[in-house]
């Protein structure tokens, strides 16, 4: 040995071309781990540092997300932004609440590290397009089978909701649900459709397909869900609505109809946003920003090499405040 | 000529090397904008069209945000992803509400073809650190001297918000402040501060510093705000907040302390976030994610090569709610 070794000396070594070994130890463009490592461990062996130590451009992750309401998407991506950013990755955001970015998803051509799905559900057709990218991927909130995720039980927590009710007394209780044909969210729907259900038939109740009104997801659907039911031979006593936005609509319109709450209609939401606690709203709490945070962690660990990251669902909890009591008795 | 162009020619009139064409006209990695031009006017004189016709990554935009609530800043880079995606960039997302983001600020590793300010302030050094970078950059509800800017005139918009108080009959008007210590956001809370002192004095009326309370800029820091002024000798008719989120915690504190709105007193917020409506607030309407929009199509503009580009201010307005009504008369 005895003299300097040179960019042409790593090349030969790694089995690949000069420009290859400059590109990946300036960090200027993608290229792929697996000749990344191939590279970094000829230098290392040769003692080349010259281009080592330029500083890299940060490799990006995608994050896919949704806008399923202000708040959770505000708080998971502030979450993803935070734990990506320490782990020296930049946040490319795509809103795949818009058409035309569903349309467009990410390709090779990004030089994407891995991608992290917020509040999102794919069909198999998009998943096997974003598959081909060959990244790790990590999922907040959404369903991607196969893939580590951070979300909650959303059954469990709808059912929690449902049995709270119950206990007060209510035999008839409405659904003011998301709209199960919107397949971006679906999986998130369709599980606390079905803890609503489950807390009833363990109550040995039914769920009337009359109080169960699938109209959206912000205030402006809590608030037609309910005029639905208004209009309707009978109401119930008490609804749980799948978010905090949809009972707050909810609750504007019972205000303006006149029908007390908790007194007339006890209503139930799901999220614990900041604005529930000044609307003195009953509600599931579920952790935004922790989910976004601890689905980068598993995304870093996928990026670090971990072959097997095992999925988390974080808890969620009951916070009983006052649009909620016992049923009304005529 | 004769014979067809390669990328050997195309590099010995631009007069760089190959691999740096390559780069170049697949978009792989980063090329200072003057050595593109120069490579891509050397292969389109030569009709050089192989590696032209392969799509380019798209170049990014760095979007520096802040998180003033989860309602602006959700809608805001909503708004400011779309525009951009629909232009063909990338939006790289960075919090610079966090103080570890802001010590590591964007620098040429990163690649960008532009920045968009969301809500922040910067200090001149921090300025000069990112104008180092010799890219366009847009401002979104925030300052940067000489760059384009899409805002509104909060100044204005607290002004009209106290005017409503005084043509309601109230002459004791509290001010529920964010922190103006907080650098981050101080242009807006000086301007918002400057309109409600604008209205005071028109009046023949004065600020009075025991009814000014700066406390934070969210629900807890409006019912912070309302506890201090509860504990003092008088209170003041109405309160101006600077935001809807400090409003609602006022609310919050008002009703468990029995203070009857607006019987007692009369509470105006800012913002007009979705869940006003449903507080029934009255409130400054404002169009956060039309700022992000508008704020992106100015970068876009500036990214083409417009060379003047002209700030804009969208329109606020007052919307009347359940929240104020004429002062009581003891």
């Amino acid at each position: 040995m005895g003299t300097t070794p040179t960019i042409r000396d790593v090349a030969r070594r790694a089995g690949v071309a000069p420009s290859t070994v400059s590109r990946t130890l300036t960090g200027t463009s993608y290229v792929a781990p697996a000749t990344e490592e191939r590279i970094r461990r000829a230098a290392a062996e040769l003692g080349y540092s010259q281009g080592v130590r330029r500083a890299r451009r940060p490799q990006s992750v995608a994050a896919l997300a949704r806008f399923p309401s202000a708040w959770f998407f505000a708080e998971a991506i502030a979450g993803v932004e935070r734990v990506l950013r320490a782990g020296g990755y930049q946040v490319v955001l795509h809103n795949v609440g818009d058409p035309a970015a569903r349309a467009a998803l990410p390709d090779e051509r990004w030089g994407l590290a891995g991608l992290i799905v917020v509040a999102s559900s794919f069909t198999a057709a998009e998943r096997a397009e974003l598959e081909r990218l060959e990244v790790p991927v990590a999922v907040v909130g959404g369903d991607w089978p196969g893939r580590p995720r951070v979300g909650i039980d959303d059954r469990a927590g709808a059912a929690t909701a449902v049995r709270h009710l119950i206990a007060l007394g209510h035999r008839e209780i409405g659904l003011l649900s998301f709209d199960p044909d919107d397949t971006a969210g679906q999986g998130v729907t369709d599980a606390r459709r079905a803890g609503y259900e489950a807390a009833l038939a363990e109550a040995g109740l039914e769920a009337r397909p009359e109080w169960v009104v699938a109209t959206g997801h912000d205030a402006p659907a809590g608030a037609r869900a309910v005029e639905r039911l208004l209009s309707g031979p009978r109401l119930p006593t008490a609804l749980f609505a799948m978010s905090d936005e949809m009972a707050l609509g909810a609750l504007r319109t019972l205000r303006r109809a006149g029908v007390d709450v908790p007194g007339r209609m006890s209503v139930v939401g799901f999220d614990d946003q900041a604005v529930a606690e000044y609307a003195d709203l009953t509600t599931i709490a579920q952790p935004a920003r922790e989910q976004g945070e601890r689905a980068a962690a598993l995304l870093l660990a996928a990026l670090a090499g971990d072959a097997a990251i095992p999925s988390v669902d974080l808890s969620t909890r009951l916070v009983v405040r006052g649009t909620t009591g016992p049923p009304h008795r005529p």
